[in-house]
């Protein structure tokens, strides 16, 4: 009997990664290549193709009956309603790149090829594979370097009417605040991205001129949020402080999300997350302090169920399946 | 040969507004009951059944072909979802009133009964019949004595989790900022609403001591946001700065709304729109200041097409064409 398994690609700043996942969200087999920094799309789509024919020659040596509907691509300002990648400012490639066209002229038989952004393609990894199943309307945040949503309403992705809504990370969190990555000034991305609370980290210890702290020892290069966390377990004052400023940050931003959506859930995923409570307590504590009665002791902040190695393949391989359930 | 012709209801804290409302959205025959501050919902229900096929029998004198297969109710806290009115602070009803389902005990026969909140019914509204016709995604703010706001998102309002999505107006604007109607602080809707700008007026007043303005002869109670708007047409410099600062919150609201949705249009209604292109063009001019350089010049800020003495009925009625395209 023919099963059907999904094709997931991720592509960033430096790798493409590349997967076959089945349809409870395990990679079954996966394989990076670099995203190279000479620009040519061409070259690089032949690659692309290249790696992705050899992944599926391989898995079906272990079992010759599987069928390869779709790939799901996430990439870095990926269009889903014309399939290109729009003036990505961290890859090689100029302009706006018809990404699955020229995947297509590879593939001609697929029945589903399709693109979103990474932070999309996480929102509906979740609600295919991962702890959103059966959910309507829920919202996804990715933490990281910078800070991405996705937006699930009424079941559905909302792409907006041009393919890039959700950029929740470039709503204005502090007027006139921190600048943001896009140059901006007070951005939600700018507070509670894992560079937002190592500058955090940094504010608190020139405000209280904490020498003693375990961050204190650390340059501003250095310090990463995993060290934060691990100052914080051993109880260091400025990291905990860090942990209650960006959860009250965030549990602001989620406040306004909530009054937007009214999601069943949010989800928050990415590095910061693994720091479990020090982070979702004081998020959740403020969140429920903004918002409106209606709202309060309804919307559970919840950590995401993909496993975080696999997440950016697993959620773009849901693009796969959501396109086939059309 | 018969017309279909839609029953809109607009329940206010004092009055409640009915008409019958042709396809294109003219009101055809109207009435007004009072909102009774008895609380006695049974009663409330007959009076409205009572007013409502009144004004059936009265639109059949005018034509005998008329059909009427539903109504639409717009309502404070009105719960798509549940038909209830949910806690409604300006309402004398207690608790949750189960409106459709008893309003329905006298219309057995209609095909379409269904309730919303006011400002999800003008977003309707201006799809069904106004500027929004053949927009999938774009967003409604009601600008009055609070601020209102209805999200559609393909082509379907956003209800949320719960049927109490779209509050943008409890979104932070700015943090620890003017106390909301609803207690908090900072929220858009203390700086966007009529009684926003009578405060930010009082705030000029105090900041230049500025005995010369035209304002400066009204007590609180007495300034409103049309005499702002006749200020600032003699160029009182109060008046004008009074529009330039609410713009400029406005426009970063709006901002923050783009990039939650990306949408096609965002529509404004309300008292304040009077002021056309005092309150539109600084709108405009700070929402493009902070928007992602992807979103920039795609957004266009337009005024309701709804007319403002009908729109609260022409916005309910819509309810019943959007049941009926089911």
């Amino acid at each position: 009997m023919t099963k059907k398994v999904a094709i997931g690609v991720d592509i960033g700043g430096t790798n493409t990664a590349i997967g076959i996942v089945d349809p409870e969200g395990n990679v079954m087999v996966k394989d990076n290549i670099p995203t190279p920094s000479h620009g040519d799309i061409d070259k690089y789509i032949s690659d692309l193709a290249l790696a992705i024919d050899e992944l599926m020659k391989s898995v079906k040596l272990l079992n010759k009956d599987l069928e390869f509907p779709g790939i799901g691509i996430g990439a870095p300002n990926g269009n889903y309603y014309s399939g290109t990648i729009e003036y990505a400012p961290n890859l090689s490639f100029r302009g706006v790149v018809r990404l699955v066209e020229l995947l297509r002229n590879h593939f001609p038989k697929m029945e589903a090829m399709a693109l979103t952004n990474d932070a999309n393609a996480a929102a509906l990894g979740e609600m295919i594979y991962g702890g959103a199943k059966g959910m309507k309307n829920f919202v996804m945040y990715t933490l990281g370097t910078g800070v991405g949503s996705g937006l699930i309403v009424n079941g559905d992705l909302v792409y907006g009417s041009d393919g890039f809504a959700g950029e929740c990370g470039h709503t204005i969190l502090i007027p006139d605040g921190r600048r943001c990555g896009c140059g901006a000034l007070g951005h939600l991305e700018a507070y509670c991205s894992a560079p937002g609370m190592k500058r955090t980290a940094f504010e608190l210890l020139a405000q209280y001129n904490a020498t003693d702290s375990l961050l204190a020892s650390k340059s501003f290069n250095e310090l990463d949020s995993k060290m934060i966390y691990e100052a914080a377990v051993e109880g260091d004052k400025i990291a905990l402080e860090v942990f209650e400023k960006t959860g009250a940050w965030l549990g602001q931003g989620l406040a306004d999300t909530v009054h937007y959506l009214s999601p069943e859930a949010i989800f928050l995923f990415g590095g910061p997350t693994a720091a479990g409570d020090y982070i979702f307590k004081p998020t959740k504590e403020h969140m429920e302090k903004h918002l409106l009665p209606i709202y309060k002791d309804k919307v559970p902040i919840l950590p995401s169920k993909l496993k975080a190695g696999d997440a950016a393949i697993v959620g773009a391989s849901a693009l796969v399946w959501k396109e086939l359930g059309k």
